[in-house]
């Protein structure tokens, strides 16, 4: 089996250039050169963004397959771009690889990534590749546009905006601990934790979603829900200068997650706040934007909206619980986890 | 001593903002965000290039500081926009950070960074922190600005260009090797060594003259150095489909490396082609355009340029040497190089 190592960097490349289908028009210079030249798009702003994954603290290769982790190495960025309501429109991609990687995995990894670009007009403009002495790591630059009033902040909310979120929670998380317990993962007949299982592995970045809700102002501010929804509504009030209150009882969460942490004796809303790998919107919705909001909601191709609390003009962050008002805990910190 | 560890992610972001300087009025929202919202210079393509430094392969942290590590890992970066002639504008860092470092280590590091980035009017607008199970891991993506046809691209040389390069070369390779042999570094009385390990930790990349080559036409093609000159060589020749001829003795040497290498009973030449970390342009001059790039010459602020050689029709790459003709070594590879 051909490995990173026996290849060399040079031919790596050539073999990932291989892959990438011709640049668009308006990429003039593409992957091979020092550096990536394109064309912004004409009265709008340039929106960046860029994530990193690292084999032993985002993912465990056992869980997922070296395609599933180039789509989901793209869908992190992707999803960051949605939640500003920008368009995604190119990528740069760095590989930091161990020597002893099948060739094979990369060229997973590099077509599952390649597919969902696809899927979203994404030109893969340039990148680099070098050796680790350790754990595989992947990050990926994306960039997209977006027009200047059309911008979803974090800190353009509001007291009194409604809050809503995309989706359903907890897959991700109920995904990730299902695979923990046993790598092959549900029996297949198990529909609910299977979706679980494949939200984990390839979520779908909410980008259709975020540049509608941008482009008709149904919503002013916005953040994706990559760290839980605990943390998403805590940067959103925070960065917006207000408070907020949450009803737990509302808070979607996926079926199967809801089975799968009921079953670990979890309760499975905290497991839901807390859960990151959600890639979901939280988005804060003016009162009086309400029937434009509701109008988009008819766009979302099956994907629901639900209303889970308000913004409130004290501070405090509130999770309204049958058992009474509690604090919102705290959501998922990557150094302090370990 | 706090570590990474210790300090958590948030608290860490939280000490990279408290350094970064107010973004400027073009970067309508900055770090803290989802994604960065940049305003594109009017009339011009955005230039994109994202390189990374990984601990044990490409730096080790005997031999160089945090706050060099910094200036460097976005040095690399600039000297790619500079190698396309564009003018950097806008930054990203991802830091894969093991739990054990230092937290001053990771201050070190943001200050070398912003140091640079400063004295080129670069916006740090975003980035991301994750631990390492293993290396520490520095990435950069830097983008910059350039008018249509002011790009300079590998692919653009042709038959009887003549080949001319920025700056000394080897001073790099030498002052790593030198810091490989003692990690004290050269006597302070050593000037021309001092200089090469100089050079090697804290690289200046040629944004100057990149853009001034590209602004006045005065260069066709352009690649930077930064896995030696034979590999320069090699890339710009075969983009452009045609060869090149490189007269060996006309090759600048930084006057330690050609010391250095000479005690180590290394062919300077060799050690100077092969070596990479030098971060010097190497760009072809139309002939047409050699009153033009002569006056650009006197602009340069003290860096030399030195003909080596031109392109040719034939596809070969020759090394003239005073024994005979000889085929251009290969250059740096990084991943045949365990």
């Amino acid at each position: 089996m051909d490995t990173v190592g026996d290849l060399g960097e040079a031919a790596l490349i050539q073999r990932i250039r291989d892959r990438v289908p011709p640049a668009p028009a308006w990429v003039p210079v593409g992957i091979g050169d020092d550096a990536a030249v394109v064309e912004p798009q004409r009265g709008t702003l340039d929106v960046f963004t860029t994530d990193t994954l690292v084999e032993g603290i985002h993912f465990d290769l056992a869980f997922i397959s070296p395609a599933d982790l180039g789509h989901k190495t793209l869908a992190v960025n992707l999803s960051d771009l949605a939640a500003m309501g920008a368009t995604p429109r190119v990528a740069l991609l760095s590989l930091v690889l161990p020597a002893t990687m099948a060739t094979r995995a990369v060229d997973g990894v590099v077509e599952g990534m390649l597919a969902l670009a696809d899927a979203h007009n994404v030109a893969l403009v340039g990148g680099n590749i070098t050796r680790s002495t350790g754990p595989l790591v992947l990050g990926v630059t994306a960039v997209g546009s977006v027009r200047r009033r059309r911008v979803l902040t974090r800190a353009a909310g509001r007291p009194g905006d409604e809050l809503w979120v995309s989706g359903a929670l907890g897959a991700g998380a109920a995904g990730l601990a299902c695979l923990q317990g046993d790598p092959l993962g549900p029996a297949a007949e198990d529909h609910e934790l299977t979706a679980c299982v494949g939200h984990y592995r390839r979520p779908e970045p909410r980008v259709r979603i975020g540049v509608l809700l941008g482009r008709n102002k149904a919503a002013r501010a916005a953040v994706d829900l990559s760290d839980g929804l605990a943390d998403g509504v805590r940067q959103l009030a925070s960065a917006s200068g207000v408070g907020a209150t949450v009803d737990g009882s509302a808070v979607p969460i996926a079926p199967g997650a809801r089975r799968w942490f009921a079953a670990q004796d979890r309760d499975p809303l905290e497991a839901a706040l807390a859960g990151g790998d959600d890639y979901e919107l939280l988005v804060a919705v003016p009162r009086a934007h309400r029937r434009r909001f509701a109008a988009i909601r008819k766009l979302t191709r099956g994907v629901p909206f639900t209303r889970i609390g308000e913004l409130t003009k004290t501070l405090e962050l509130v999770l309204r619980t049958t058992s009474g008002d509690k604090q919102m805990p705290s959501g998922y910190e990557h150094f302090k986890q370990a």
